[in-house]
């Protein structure tokens, strides 16, 4: 390309596209051609958010179906489920990261039955790519259609995914907790998200029935090669941004050693995932605002089980910048361009 | 007896020890007449503990050799491990509630192997009651030594007991995730504990090897009448108070809906042990700075297992609370005297 | 009186109500015959507040127009200003709190401009007792219908009352900066209030226009014997609970110390309003969840003025347990009556 | 220049060392040469800062007294006062900005009363540039010596120097309140900055003598053309970073409208400092993270009088950020270079 990707974001008014703004305004090549927001249309980034209120030169909220989708090279959907693919299926010319659940599972019948909803193009999902950056890049120079996976799923596959793989851990039980920051259930308004409901407080939340189960297990699938069911229990601290996922595993006669060996040996080039030093534990504080993912590997007091443990930023890594990754990927460029930054801390 | 319970309380200087005096101050049967804090002999609570600033009638800090313990009806004991049994097995006369590790565990080569130190007063250790107080009822009256439990072993064995009693669970594998407040750590000066260190962030610690790991197996040992070992991960969240465990079981031939069936029949008539309706999720908030526990069963997407989640005040019932409680108990009183508020919310 | 004391609660689906409520439940001469909230009818406390999950025996929640009035001894008004003044006008029989605005104001024209309502029974303006407990008590054992003061209006008051009725301090400038946690908005639904909106930020609100401006400088005036304005800015801070008021004030001939004395002499006898050793500083640390105030006066830098500076729980103090506090003093019980306890902390 | 410029951090193992490595890190003329922290030499950045976990090709820490300054370009001092000037008086070569507070105060006499020591440099206090960037230009290309200002005064400054110069208002009496997060006290191991201590809670500190007070003073006598003093409370509140100072000030015949007018003229042009619309509120997560400041100007409810309220980033602005500002103007760079980033929210 010789100038400028232009895109355009669709909900930039939900804490996703927001986030997802703020990295592409800090991309060197990228330009902020178009911003949709149908319940906002009309207003500016700083009339929404507080801090857009430095930003200069964006252009203002639109509805969406005022863009004109020709000039585009690319379009982050970070609209609710149903309503992304909805949209998405009419787009002809721009390429597409789509930040919502719609086109992460690959089964049309899975997605009815978890998301309440007839899938809205079930055509287009063979056609996605599942797009966890470090397991996606051969499928994504040529992508016309990236899912940006879960946060959830973000976490629990990079501290799986290579241990399936390689067959050292069992496929069941795999038991994960996760705790994730307030930013995570959006902007909508719900008398449980309100501060005094959530600060000095913790509880689970979805508990055996959270819409990121399948996504994991479908992927998790594949890697071992045989069907699985996890457990998963998520729950939700006082604090804004940050994921972690704590995950008890049964070794198939391999060691919390070799864990971490096969761990090392294929994030040891990875810009974004890092195994931590033995014994150093994984901490969201590591990650805050960053791309980064970090993990580490323990033997649990039960033998013959270790424990997984990844951290990263639900908005980031979780979601917006991997998007940004992923289009890196798409459009050749080096895949931290506008993501070097380290976390924020403290 | 025809007087107020005349009590003193060693280490009033930290979290716990203030906890349990402010509790004790609202208390109608009791006297609080010594205080004792090493370090800070000499002054009020109120020069070292903001919540006292109102307090009016406390004695002053002093040195616990300079207490008279003739008079004295009842100590708890908030010291550090060792340090208290080495305080307490020098005590003739007032029956002591212990608020540390050392008189948790049976056996004092267990407890040697896990604080790194030798134990003080291992011949105490038969005589100790182990204050689970719903589960030490018979023991408290005649009682003249009671080691109140960890605060973690506290929230699991309330989840778990009744389970493992009546073999509805299988003693392996128990994986527990807990999390706590921060005011779990203590007062003492730590880097780690520093408001910016800790606040928007988590982590996982003592990861494979926390202290109350062999004390939480050695009470399930007894229930299930077998050796095991648990998995067990403690969390540090930013929030002071709470503490919450979520543990997922095998089934033993039973299901969920059984699970709760014997939480129901155990604790219906408990006052402070609460199995929520059907489906409820346990959240701190509805326990912060009350004595109470609350817990549930759910179904988990692993066939054949269960998630049982519970949650107290880690300070309160799972410590000073429940320090109190068992004073009551000891004392012929309701168990409730001096307890009965509900928790502070927002 | 011979049984308990028959209350009410109108609103106790807010944080206001639901703390009453709390209070209440720990009172020792108090009967909860009646809970309303029209939008919760049907729903037990349980349903609607975490905290009151373990407690026992408390009526549902039901339409204020199903309440049965004649058993009643006292109502205690939660609602939304208007709406309160609006159910209050049609009562007969209960004596009434009201912890609104509507009964603050003596000036019916006063309340229009700044609540933009019609005021909906002005003929009870005049026979209101504005509820500051420690300089109402004259009045309160014969009051049929009570107003308590708004959150700040009590700590700004019980801050500078003494010193304007001796003539300590010039009327203008008062210079008021105060800070207040989440809960001070309500359990309404607003963007703003969200957590990621609130937490790790801090931001003043209602800059030159808020609500107890008004309030304020009518109680100042009285006390000054002259009409005044009043610098007034608050600001909304991560935390659920606490108010600090700082007041910069002009001195008339008077020293700081001259102002301590006069807190000193005037307080030293209350049971809820502490002047704190010369040079402490007033943290809401110190009052979480307790009725207490706590107050103290500093040598400004700038010469012949002065900070005055004062923390309260903007829940008890400032509105439920300042409410409970009246209800005592007007049926002639100690006013410590139920609010014993002290603050919680950490 | 040709190559980038090579840079040493002394104090990297505090809050503002460690933001001041995390910002050189992202700029793209910059190379990080040397990193001391005497306590901490031969470690590495990430075994003391988690932000630093993936971070790669960073000089280990040494003593300062082992760093070949003959290579460098710029020395950054984040040490504590006194150590800082001590240090500093021997370098020859590098050029310098100094974060500490010992070259702010142009007078040796009143750094010794505020900071309890006698200066150790006072021959380069006439030497040092005053760096609040925006009003030091002219003399920053030429400096060898920058003093960057304190996180307060460089709110307060900003707000109010473009009135002070212009005579919009009086120089007395100017009453500020302050608000901090707890990044502001640094990483010291104190009781007070615990976690339990500082969450849920607030209160202000160095009540009538806080520090900053003559540096604000020194720098607005300049504007005004006169001494004063100024009122000043700090409150430390449950936040990690951003500061915000409401100041009340009398109008010299002016209106809030002139002030806001003034405003705007000095900052139309500037990269951070930025007038918010009429009657938008400062807040800070309008510059979390970001080195931008946001400001506005209300009518105080007492005539005559205007509030001017600014937020920033107290370690960004407030110190690090401004410090990189400040090299950047030094070496005739855009001030912006490495400092685009928007604030992070939430």
């Amino acid at each position: 390309m010789t100038g400028p990707i232009r895109i355009a974001v669709l909900g930039a008014s939900g804490y996703t596209g927001a986030d997802l703004v703020r990295l592409a305004l800090a991309h060197p090549a990228v330009e902020v051609a178009a911003l949709a927001a149908n319940q906002k249309a009309g207003l500016a980034m700083a009339d929404i958010w507080p801090h857009f209120a430095p930003a200069r030169g964006l252009p203002k909220l639109v509805r969406a179906d005022a863009i004109d989708w020709s000039g585009l090279d690319m379009v982050f959907g970070c609209l609710p489920h149903a309503a992304s693919a909805e949209l998405i299926a009419t787009l002809e010319g721009p390429r597409v990261i789509d930040l919502s659940a719609d086109f992460r599972l690959r089964d049309a019948e899975t997605y009815g039955e978890w998301y309440g909803v007839t899938h809205p193009a079930p055509a287009l999902l063979a056609h996605a790519v599942y797009g966890l950056t470090e397991f996606a890049r051969e499928a994504l120079p040529q992508a016309r259609l990236v899912a940006c996976p879960g946060c959830y799923p973000t976490a629990v596959l990079l501290a799986l995914l290579p241990l399936a793989q390689a067959q050292l851990i069992r496929p069941e039980p795999i038991t994960v907790n996760a705790l994730s920051g307030v930013s995570g259930a959006g902007r909508g308004l719900k008398e449980a998200h309100l501060f005094p409901e959530v600060a000095e407080a913790v509880h689970p939340y979805a508990v055996g029935r959270h819409r990121h189960m399948p996504e994991i297990e479908q992927q998790l699938r594949a890697a071992f090669g045989r069907p699985l069911a996890i457990s998963f229990t998520p729950h939700l601290i006082p604090m804004n941004r940050g994921e972690l996922v704590t995950i008890a595993v049964e070794l198939a006669g391999s060691t919390p050693a070799d864990l971490r060996a096969a761990l090392d040996a294929r994030y040891a080039a990875e810009p974004f995932v890092h195994l931590l030093p033995e014994g150093a534990v994984p901490a969201t504080r590591m990650v805050r605002g960053s791309n980064h993912c970090v993990l580490n590997v323990f033997a649990d007091r039960i033998p013959g089980r270790a424990l997984v443990i990844a951290a990263i930023d639900n908005l980031v890594k979780g979601s917006s910048g991997q998007a940004i990754q992923n289009m890196n990927a798409m459009f050749g460029l080096p895949e931290t361009t506008g993501l070097e930054a380290l976390a924020l801390f403290p």
